[in-house]
């Protein structure tokens, strides 16, 4: 099972790829898809959605883990960040990806043991977990721990139906939403 | 030119295609996509993806036009919203057309004359601009209202080049964002 992890965001979106086997966990790959600070919002909602559908391509995951997001403050920043991770999650499902959702409690709970965590605590984690060499950006280390908590979620494995058959005119072809 | 209009929603997205040839509006087609109420949300952001997908797809739209949504009371809503916009969005983004963003005042403004004009006018004005047999659904009408206001606009055959050059590492080509 290979498990892509997003933390979206408009600005930085990361992404995290893990492969499980069995028990084990084993790092694939992560990184950060930027689309500056500049500019209209369709142009920058392409850069993300070409950025994960890249990363698909690429990595060929077998299903994916977005982190839930939050509301903000300030109302127009939760419209962009909502509209940021409309895009993120477009290119998942596009590729008939199914897509879990866990909030950042979840997520620590999950890498560190506690849904309390400081970013820190959860960067040193998943780098001990995936056994990295140094620490990963904070983005990417919150994109593997959406998977790492994927991974060990009970749900892991029995996603695709539940998900395909809660929406109408949605079918399930070996294995996969089409 | 052919403009497709897109009124976002989560529950129900309008769509609006027109055609443009000199001053002359020609009507060519108008529906809704709809997720139902129930479901996970990344199901259902895959239905208006492929819906929008399926309506360029289908009528070959040369660009598109979008309205702005607002920030709702309720915060929650306005994150979904968000999303919701994203995925059309993205749809119309990850098939190379530009888009332009409209406020609802503004799309009032072009269709009506007044930017406070009420819903029940737009449908009317929609209807008799585009010499249509009766009146269209108010999310159809909105999406045609916002195709017409796009029509209208100066911008309407100038964006192509401002909107990619807006953006580090898009490029245009062909006249297209690559």
């Amino acid at each position: 099972m290979i498990i892509l992890g997003i933390d979206p965001g408009l600005r930085t979106t990361g992404f995290g790829v893990i492969e499980k086997q069995g028990t084990r966990l084993r790092y694939i790959a992560s990184g950060t898809i930027k689309t500056g600070l500049e500019g209209a919002l369709p142009p920058r909602l392409k850069v993300i959605l070409d950025g994960v559908q890249e990363v698909v391509s690429t990595y060929r995951p077998t299903c994916a883990a977005i982190e839930k997001v939050f509301v903000n403050v300030n109302p127009q920043s939760t419209l962009l960040l909502g509209q940021a991770r409309g895009a993120a999650i477009s290119a998942l499902v596009g590729a008939d990806l199914a897509v879990a959702e866990y909030s950042p409690t979840q997520i620590k709970q999950a890498v560190v043991g506690t849904g309390k965590a400081a970013k820190q605590q959860v960067q040193d984690m998943v780098s001990r977990l995936l056994k990295l060499p140094g620490l990963p950006g904070s983005d990417a280390a919150d994109a593997l721990g959406v998977a790492i908590c994927h991974a060990n979620s009970h749900d892991a494995l029995a996603l695709i139906g539940p998900l395909a058959s809660a929406v109408q005119g949605l079918r399930v072809k070996r294995g996969r939403l089409v």
